[in-house]
């Protein structure tokens, strides 16, 4: 169970003060699923249940159809390491001869739901690092702070400019702003990831890249995703309503940027860079 | 506007009693995103802000550096309809001729997010049509019903049975119940997709499958894939803790599926299928 869950000290507000204290936080890695060798999907995961989770897959997209199409299932070594290592975020699925249902099928219209994926990259390398390469910008190197009352404010000033979430209650929304407060955008969508790419897209589209100085407050949790398409944005700080899972903290912790989750009216945890939040003491 | 919501007929259980109403649905459509004319990815999202959509991915996956990198984005009809009819779910773009990063990029280690795709499916034909056809089970013919209940005892069976969610309030979960109420398994992810599939991957390799008669349980919002994923498997009711998306309140009516949603303690809502359910009148 030790890979399911991760220690990690934080600074949590409550009642107008700050206080250092450990969360614990659920384990999020990569798992990239292979079929006969060959690299089919990576998919971010909780780890554990692994040989299920990639049956069920392989059995939702139509690829096996009975338990005897699963030849072996084995956890291997990424090729970045000669096989040496083995992460057990690599599993290699071995169909049985004839299976059922022909791996072909995922070249049909259905297969949607199928990630690219290269050879290697989650594999032998940490995947904090394979990432952390792709990023223009150095969050390190911004400035920016603000009170920590103005970011306590973002949650609610995200669902006042949410117009369908009202009406529903099924959508996700990111929000861009300053860190006056001040709101840049605000978008909805039913894909979390979906809807910062809006507001990133907005903000690219109308001449405000790189975000040096900018908040992204989103109304879910705080994936790894979420942090990476923050850094190649140049955001150094993201706020999430709900829980940061381990490799969203660990990411924004490598590049610099400052995380804060569990965000509820006066209260919120504070995962890495406090120093870009002004609290008096 | 029109698209961003669409309204439903449910039923509505409240204190004791069903009553018929109109509810209103977040709409869950599939964008498919092409490079030059190619396919690159397909997203389910809410329709609207597409160009930025798309502009916030593209530059998230750093094919794109800067806002002059597009040169057009155009909503374009799909092959199967001859190009006549404007779906609004595929959009183009075309990269100015030497974008600041090359499209080489998306085949580097760090593209995991692109969605493999094949040149139809989500234009020309109706999404649900296209996805259909893949089910090897009729649900229409599963005999089962419950009292309704036992269907509102499920979430708060889910949230017994999660080991991690107590810890870290990061992960969700979903559980695979007879219609008597007990727990066949449960799993937790970060991903609410990842514990679909491994409960689905769990009955696969123990012999439970197809799930005919189950009862499908999960944590978060009843999308379009995890309709998909139940009706692969022969699971004749979903129950979501939270909302229904437009695309899984149609798919599962189409395939003669049992959806529930917004279920808390004593209160939900059926939006298809509610002859499975028992409520004593």
């Amino acid at each position: 169970m030790g890979r399911i869950t991760r220690r990690w000290p934080v600074y949590r507000y409550r009642d107008g003060r700050l206080s250092r204290r450990t969360d614990v936080l659920a384990v999020e890695e990569p798992l990239e699923i292979r079929l006969d060798g060959e690299p089919l999907t990576v998919t971010m995961r909780t780890p554990g249940s692994d040989v299920e989770l990639a049956a069920g897959f392989l059995f939702s997209e139509g690829i096996i159809s009975e338990a005897e199409d699963v030849h072996t299932a084995i956890h291997c070594g990424g090729p970045g390491t000669g096989g040496q290592e083995n992460t057990y975020n690599v599993l290699d699925i071995a169909l049985a001869p004839a299976p059922a249902v022909a791996f072909k099928s995922q070249q049909t219209p259905h297969s949607r739901n199928f990630h690219m994926t290269s050879a290697c990259g989650v594999c032998g390398k940490s995947s904090i690092e394979s990432l952390r390469t792709k990023t223009r910008f150095d969050l390190r190197t911004d400035p920016v702070t603000l009170p920590i009352e103005t970011l306590l404010q973002l949650p609610d000033a995200l669902r006042a400019g949410q117009e369908v979430f009202d009406k529903t209650g099924g959508l996700h929304a990111a929000g861009l702003f300053t860190a006056a407060g001040e709101p840049l955008v605000i978008r909805e969508d039913i894909g979390r990831h979906n809807a910062v790419d809006k507001v990133v897209g907005w903000a690219l589209l109308n001449g405000h890249m790189p975000l040096r100085g900018a908040v992204l407050q989103v109304s879910s949790r705080a994936s790894f995703e979420i942090v990476q398409k923050a850094a190649m944005a140049a955001i150094p700080i993201v706020g999430a309503v709900s829980a940061a899972s381990s490799l969203a903290v660990e990411l924004a912790g490598d590049l610099g940027l400052t995380l804060a989750g569990f965000m509820r009216s006066s209260r919120l945890n504070i995962y890495t860079h406090r120093d870009r939040i002004e609290v008096e003491e």
